[in-house]
């Protein structure tokens, strides 16, 4: 039993039923009547006039995020251990002409106004160094955290304070709204965020991420830079089906929903042997190398992350029963 | 009847049960087996071990490709009205970092050794103007016309003189293989292209082009490339999987043998009115705006290209029966 | 007797004087009292508040400009045969992160809004084609024509109807301001420019031109831009002081007559040989191969150009004893 | 009397007289007398065949060399201190296409194998992390420490196995040698540097750095990239004569002698106050507010550096009499 990555599952069903429903002549590119809807169904989603763009992976939605809120002299602060610094092999620096990504620190992965003051307070404000024009967080975080919205909304206040864009990579957002309870607005523009990718692919999607402006100007350029960047599908409308089909009666919830909460039953588990909290689909486990091949031993399949730590990822697909076995052998450790 | 663009036709029957039959768990990125196996499947085709990455559009393919054979300070030869310069949006230069396109004419897109030397040679060997480092032609070019093996071969011959790279825009590819009844072998590296931009979605694909190296070694660094432009998909395998379902059976011969073969009807029906010779799937006519109109109030869609021009494209999915009508209201004009 | 170029030419004596004047301790980069007088001096002379950078090179000072008047995904029209087209490597491909140049049509290499209309009104209001953000003319031109007032005039209300950035290569402005008899004013900001390379190289300078802001606000990022291209001399004092001693007692203007004026001399003695009218210091001659070696054979050295056509450009020092040997050699052939 | 840089001390006097006899006709850009003559000149002073390029700033000549040595997707490990990471405004990230900067840990912003290979170590080799192509050291040091040949070696030993290019910033190249007593052939590439940026500028030069490739077809590419970003001078010539002139004679050894012997005499006055070992002309102080502000009281002039530190950088123009007060005033405190 794979617990690698949610990046392994397969799609869920009503995205491949919304494939074969779009697959019929329509407009190229995002003309067609499912691109046409992105912006309106979001809108309604999101409680606010946004303009969404759909691109084929996530690693794409962040990077013209950033692109779209940072110049190319300018620096974007994230955490240490993001993705955008850690797993994209330089894609931000590409999309936005060489801006620096400036490293904060935080545990799990998660920042705060003090650690994001503690690098942009540093930096002298001249033409020497780099100066910040943006954050980006991570939501869930890449090791399972969910920021509340008063966490993002904090951080808000902290751009809006010091003129910075934000940005949040919500590659997990489904699993961070499932978690915190709060609606998708709260967790973003009423909080101050200004571009949100909204991941749909770890969540059970085929092919298709959101980005989605709260600033629709912000929308502007970036059409133009999709299409440079090479992500306007000439059939643009199977990306458009995806999304929808996944808004479409709160699919998306579900599938997180299922995912946090086998995530959960795993921490119950786990107990003292977790790293950090589990709020979303990922655990961290304190595990020996004897302890992680006697888990291999039995057939579950998972990365090393660091020294006497396993990283265990949970999908959309799996549910109480496929992960029981997996719970009980860690108890049973 | 909508003869706009082969990029609104649906995706072929076998692409579709292709997404559904690797709809399972499997490794993430290009780890899966489908991914895996694109190498060998396409050096079987090409008859020499090539390299092949799979990405979501023919921009993405061939502006990987021009980043491998063209540094930043250097300039690309292409056709005044190539696709890479009019409808990419300028994602060459992003791509290249700023490489210059450099602009050769010829009938139809259409280009010559003739054609490059009137545009290379009048460059001055010194610092202050870009030199040229690569060529690049599509085939079958943007105005449907097809480069027989022996005129592919004589421009690879003059960018082997020159030291040159040799890029090939396949965006048609299929049609002109059809066309040309030349092997794909010989209708890329044996007339001496390095990289081939191999077109799978115009011709019945959903999202899914390959960019084929026959350097493989060129294929290292733009594997880095391919994630750094976000274009390295999570699920991969579901890329891999249409290109392979393609290829089994033939099926992208079938799909542009039979988009040819239609346009074939309409060429014949044109006569006299047609632009360029009828090669590929496209079909240049000449018809007063009061003709367009007619052939329009009669249910048929398309461009108009030019003052007293109009564009016609067949799909892989228009038959006979269907192209019918439209070929019968042109003879009749 | 070298008539190659006027970057050839030695700097003027005021120069060297004001280098060894500035050669003492000061504030490092631009924080010295000659950089921190530019603007008041500059502003001045334009009649105007302006921001000025200095910088070493003009092509320098030309990429800056068209990187602040010009996003990433964006044009720049301009001549076919411009400098920043045909003798900058890629510059403004490099400093706008591959934005592109888009060609326009025009005897002398000066452009008029209907050269400009006949580029920018083909283009398709779409995201697959690259949209114009800017203009860039050069004065004088590359072949030495002088726009006058109106000229610059009339193109400055086409950038303002379409909403282009509208730049002037001045590498030869104080020729043109010379030739024109226009004030620096009305041969830029009232006619409509934003920035203006203003050179002092060719002119008698030594390695410092200054780019002049007319929006003074688009000097914010481009001192950011400034640094980050490695042009901010950390000595820049020594630029600044060449800059100011060129403006103190209209040296700038001294050296431009001059060099006009020998230049007439050479325009009246080639009469009906002349391929443009001398408006500048550079003088385009019709010459056979033998004529043209028969000039040299005299110990007159200058490029040939074309087939059949030769360039003499004169400079700041070289009087008129200097250049009359050539004009009666020219007369004689 | 200041204190504050290198940077704000005048010319020295042998470049001002190299100034005045360039000042004379010659052929443009770099092909003059005095620019042809680099190469040679520079081979000679390293015992090998080198090529350099004169650029007027250190950071153009680390940017071109760090671009001749990282392709954009790859990463440069270098100091978290180190001048191309805070101090050039992002401008490694514009000439290399966005590549990384890996930040390394050391005291004093030297670097070791093991710091070094602490950065190196934890990234995968997969296309989803940036990959290391290059090393970049600075010697002498931001904090003025000196790397020893063996200690170069040791990097270089590692650059070697690893396949990494290896850069020099040698903006205080001149006090390294004087320092060391070893050597520019032994600093440099017998220890495995690939490119050296050679200053002149802070050690008494005006407006000249010189790039020096140890691979000599390193220089073939980035003569392009220098002309592409603005800094091939059109009179080169006032650039190769100001690095002519401070090699001959070994004015470039006299004048670092010089500010390195009031260096220490401001560390013998300094003792315990040191925060590191003084081995070029900075000096590092620990002094409260309170004796700064004394300090400055009497006259001098230098820049806080971090709470209870100061720094003070003497010059090449500043001899024993104008810094001893400075040390009886450090010595009283």
């Amino acid at each position: 039993m794979r617990f690698f990555s949610d990046n392994a599952a397969p799609a869920c069903p009503e995205v491949l039923a919304a494939l074969s429903a779009a697959n019929q002549l329509d407009t190229a590119y995002d003309g067609d009547r499912w691109s046409q809807s992105l912006d309106s169904r979001l809108s309604e989603l999101f409680e606010t006039e946004v303009r969404a763009l759909w691109v084929p992976t996530g690693t794409a939605a962040n990077c013209l995020a950033l692109a779209a809120l940072c110049q190319p002299h300018g620096g974007i602060v994230c955490h240490r251990e993001a993705h955008i610094q850690n797993d994209e092999c330089g894609a931000p620096e590409f999309y936005t002409h060489g801006a620096k990504l400036m490293l904060a620190e935080g545990p799990g992965a998660k920042l705060t106004p003090d650690a994001i003051e503690a690098v942009v307070g540093r930096i002298r404000d001249d033409v020497h160094q780099v100066q910040p024009h943006a954050i980006s967080i991570t939501n869930a975080t890449e090791y399972g955290l969910v920021y509340a919205p008063q966490e993002v909304a904090a951080i808000g206040a902290l751009a809006k304070e010091r003129g910075l864009g934000f940005h949040m990579d919500g590659a997990r957002f489904a699993n961070a709204v499932v978690h915190s309870g709060a609606s998708p607005a709260d967790l973003t523009w009423r909080a101050g965020v200004d571009a949100l990718s909204f991941g749909f692919v770890k969540n059970g999607g085929m092919s298709a991420e959101a980005l989605v402006f709260f600033k629709p100007e912000l929308a502007d350029a970036s059409e133009y830079h999709r299409k440079r960047a090479g992500h306007l599908l000439s059939k643009g409308r199977y990306l458009a089906a995806q999304i929808l089909a996944m808004l479409d009666g709160d699919v998306w919830l579900r599938n997180a929903r299922a995912a946090n909460e086998t995530a959960a039953m795993l921490a119950d588990a786990a107990g003292e042997r977790l790293v950090y909290p589990v709020e979303a689909n990922e655990v961290f486990l304190k595990a020996s190398a004897e302890e992680a091949a006697h888990l291999r031993g039995l057939g579950f399949d998972f990365y090393d992350w660091a020294p006497g730590e396993v990283r265990l990822v949970v999908s959309w697909d799996q549910d109480a029963d496929a992960v029981r076995p997996l719970a009980d052998a860690i108890r049973a450790l």
